[in-house]
C-alpha cells in the first residue's frame, strides 16, 4: 500500500498547491468582474492520485450566458507560463510548483441536462464519487496501480484503457479492489454496469458502464475488447497467483543494437519502418491517425498479396513510427489477374485486350478468364514507396509524410534512427501480458 | 476439308478390318455353342471419325441371361496377342493390322430400361446417331477436329472435354458445325439441351445434354466447367475471326533446358515437382487420384501460409508428375498462434499452458489469445517431404509414393527427370486459350 498511496507529506502539498492556484483564480476574476468559480476536479479532489503522480485538474466555470472565452483568458493569466493545448476545446497547461496542472475552461451547469461538451459533466462525476467513495480510496489506489502495471491505465486514444473515474465506478460496483477483479474475470463482451439504473441506451463497445450522472453516456466508450478482455484475463492471473509484479512489473529494458538484430534475426521475419516528423496535434488526435495510416498500408500490402505478422504505431519527441513485421515481402515477378466469368463475352473481350501480352494465358480456370502477367512491384518496401502518395492517411500526417519521411528496412530500422524507437521496439518484441 | 475427313482408300480398309475381326467373332462364337453378336460402334460405326484415326471400337454382346465372362474369352480368342485392359469392367486391347482395336463385353438389351453397365448403352448411341446423322458427317469431322484444336475433345477424366458422342447429339441439335459454333457462344453453366424432351431428372455439371437413348443420363457428365467456357469462347473468337489454326494449331515446341530455366528465371516463383512411378491403372483411374493427390498438397501449403500460383498433373511412360508453382515458398521462423477468446478462462488456460516458451506473448488481440512461437518448416519442400506420408492420397497412388518418389525443387526439375516432362512442362508454361 505504501508505494500506491500518497504520504501525508504529498497530501499537504498538493492541498496547499491547489488551494493556491484556486485561490489566485478567484481574486483574478473578482478583479475583472467576472462570474466565475474554480474548483479541483480528477483523483486529487477524491483522494484517489496515486503517489508519484503530479497531476492536477482544475476547472473554471463560467455562468451559461457568459462566454467561455472569459475562463480561457482567466487561465492564461493565471499561468503566465503556460502551453495552450486543444481536446475538445482549448485548454491551458502549465507546470507550476512541479505538478503538471490543466486549466480547462467549462460552464457552471444545474444538472447534466444540458450540456455543452464532455468537460461540462466532470464536476458532476467529482461530486458524485466524493459523495460515495468515503472508505474505499486505498482500493481505488491498489486498482489504478493493478490496471496501470498491467498496460490498461487511461482512457486516452493511445491506449484506448480504463479511466480513472472508470476504475472508480468499478469499485463504487464491486465494493474492493478484489472485487472489481473477481467481477471482471467474468466479463465477457457485451457487459453491461448500471450503478444507479439510469437504464442503458443502444450503447455499443465491448463494456457498457453507463454513467451515474448522465445516463446517455457509456464511461467504458474509450475502452478497446483487447484491453479490456486484457483486464479480465490479468485478474483471472492475479486470483490464481497473486504478486506483487502485476502492480510494479519492472521497466522494459532497453536492448542494444546487437541484440535487436540479434531477435530479428530469429525471427527471420522483415521489418518495414515509416517515420515522419509528428504533427504539432495532441495524442488524442494523433494516434487515431496513426492508426488509420497503419491499417490504410496494411490494406495496401494485403491487396497486393504481402502478408503482415504484426504492427505497431508510437510516437515520442516530435518523430513518428509505423512499423510493419512482415511474413511475406517479396514476391515472384508473375502474378496472376483474373478476369470476368468466361461466358460474359463483352466483359471477356475488354479484359483480353486490356492484357495483350501476358507471360502465360488467356485461359480458363473455374470458370473464370485468367492471364499471368508481370508484377509492378515485387517488394513490399518498393510498393509502400510508391503508393504511399495515393493512401488515404490521416489530415495532419497526410501534410508531413508529403514534406518528408523515410522508410528503413530489415536491420537498418535498428541503427538509422532515434534512441526512443530502439525503447518501443524493445516493448514490441517482449509483447507478453499477464493472461490466464 | 480434306484434313479431317477420311479418303475413299482409308475408309475402303477400315471396313475390311472390321468386318473380317466381326466374322471372326461370329465363327468362334459358333464354334462354340455360344449366342454373341459383335458388332462394330464408336466413330467408325457412324462414319465421324477423323483422318488419321486408328481405333476401332467392337462389342461383343451376350444375352442378359449368358454370363458376360463368355464374350470376353471370345474377345481374348480373337486376338491372342491383346493387353487386358479395365474400366468398369475388363475388356481387350489389341493392335490389328495398324488399328487400336477395342473388343468389350456387354449385353444384348432389347431397351435401355436394363443396362447393366454404361458399355450396355453403346449400341444403343450406334443406332440413334446411325439413324439421323445421314448427311452431317462432315459436320462432326469439323467439331471434332476443332474441339481437338483447341483441346477439349475427349471425354476421358484426364481431358474432361467432350466425347464423340456429345459432339454428334451438338451437330443434330444445331444443325452443323457453325451452328454448333453460334449456339455454344452463348452457353452460360446450367445450359441443358434437351434433343427428345426426355426431361430433366435432378442433373448437375455445367452443361446438362439428356441422352435421347436413356434420359436419367447427362451425356456432357464428364464436361468440366472450364472445358465448357473454354470451347464457348473459343467459339466466339472462331466467329469473329475464323482461322485454321482453331483445327490444327501446330505442336508444343519442346524447349532446351536452358530456355526452360530462363523462363523459371523470368517468372520468379518457385517450382517444387513430385516424380514417382506411375500406378499399373488405366487413365481414368489415374488421373481423379493425381488430382485429388495435387488438391491434398495445395490444401497441405495452404494450411501452412505457403502460396501456391498454379499446379498441374501429368503422367507419360510409367512416371507420374505433380507440379506446383509456388508465390510464397518460404516464411519467417516465427509463426503466431491463435488462441480461443480471451474471455473463455478454461480454453485460454489450456492454450497458454500447451504454449509454455513463446517467443512472444501471449497477448491479446482481436479479442483472442495470441503467441508467437517457432514454425516448423520454412520451406515449403520440407513441409512436403515432412507432411507427405500423411496425406490423403489416392489409393493406388499412396502405395507407389510410399515404395518410391523424388520431390525436384527450382531448376532441378529440369535437369533430372525424363524428356517427356519437359514437354509437360513447355506445355504448362505456353498455356494459353484461344478465348475472346
Amino acid at each position: 500500500m505504501a508505494r500506491v498511496r500518497p504520504t501525508s507529506d504529498d497530501r499537504e502539498r498538493i492541498r496547499k498547491v491547489a488551494d493556491a492556484i484556486l485561490t489566485r483564480i478567484s481574486d483574478l476574476a473578482e478583479d475583472r468582474g467576472l462570474q466565475a468559480q474554480a474548483m479541483l476536479v480528477g483523483s486529487a479532489a477524491r483522494g484517489t492520485w496515486l503517489a508519484g503522480d503530479h497531476d492536477l485538474d482544475i476547472f473554471i466555470a463560467v455562468p451559461e450566458a457568459s462566454d467561455i472565452k472569459d475562463a480561457l483568458s482567466l487561465a492564461r493569466a493565471v499561468a503566465p507560463e503556460h502551453e495552450e493545448k486543444y481536446a475538445e476545446h482549448p485548454y491551458v497547461h502549465a507546470a507550476i510548483e512541479g505538478f503538471d496542472v490543466d486549466l480547462v475552461p467549462c460552464y457552471l451547469l444545474e444538472n447534466t441536462s444540458r450540456l455543452k461538451s464532455a468537460v461540462d459533466r466532470t464536476p458532476f462525476h467529482t461530486r458524485y464519487v466524493l459523495g460515495k467513495i468515503s472508505g474505499l480510496e486505498d482500493q481505488v489506489l491498489l486498482l489504478k496501480q493493478f490496471m496501470k502495471g498491467i498496460g490498461v491505465y487511461g482512457s486516452e486514444l493511445k491506449v484506448g484503457g480504463f479511466s480513472g473515474y472508470l476504475s472508480e465506478l468499478l469499485v463504487l460496483r464491486y465494493g474492493s479492489f478484489m472485487g472489481v477483479l473477481e467481477g471482471a474475470s467474468g466479463w465477457r463482451p457485451g457487459k453491461i454496469i448500471d450503478l444507479e439504473c439510469g437504464g442503458v441506451l443502444s450503447h455499443d463497445g465491448p463494456l457498457v458502464v453507463v454513467d451515474p450522472v448522465d445516463p446517455k453516456r457509456n464511461v467504458a466508450a474509450a475502452l478497446t475488447l483487447d484491453k479490456m478482455l486484457q483486464f479480465a484475463a490479468s485478474a483471472r492471473c492475479f486470483i490464481k497467483g497473486p504478486s506483487l509484479d502485476f502492480f510494479f512489473p519492472g521497466r522494459i529494458q532497453p536492448l542494444t543494437d546487437e541484440e535487436l538484430i540479434k531477435i530479428m534475426e530469429l525471427r527471420r521475419s522483415a521489418f518495414i519502418l515509416l517515420e515522419f516528423p509528428a504533427p504539432p496535434v495532441v495524442e488524442d488526435i494523433l494516434f487515431p491517425q496513426l492508426r488509420k495510416a497503419e491499417e490504410s498500408i496494411r490494406f495496401l500490402l494485403a491487396r497486393n498479396e504481402f502478408s503482415v505478422l504484426r504492427s505497431d504505431v508510437e510516437s515520442v519527441n516530435g518523430l513518428a513510427w509505423v512499423l510493419f513485421e512482415l511474413d511475406v515481402w517479396e514476391l515472384p515477378r508473375i502474378v496472376r489477374r483474373f478476369g470476368p466469368p468466361a461466358y460474359e463475352g463483352d466483359h471477356l473481350s475488354r479484359f483480353i485486350s486490356s492484357h495483350p501480352h501476358p507471360i502465360s494465358g488467356p485461359y480458363v480456370e473455374g470458370g473464370r478468364a485468367v492471364v499471368e502477367v508481370e508484377r509492378k512491384h515485387t517488394k513490399a518496401w518498393d510498393l509502400l514507396e510508391g503508393e504511399l502518395p495515393k493512401l488515404s492517411l490521416g489530415k495532419h500526417l497526410a501534410v508531413e509524410i508529403q514534406k518528408c519521411h523515410s522508410i528503413y528496412v530489415g536491420p537498418a530500422i535498428v541503427t538509422t534512427t532515434s534512441p526512443e524507437f530502439k525503447t518501443f521496439l524493445a516493448r514490441y518484441f517482449s509483447r507478453g501480458q499477464r493472461i490466464c
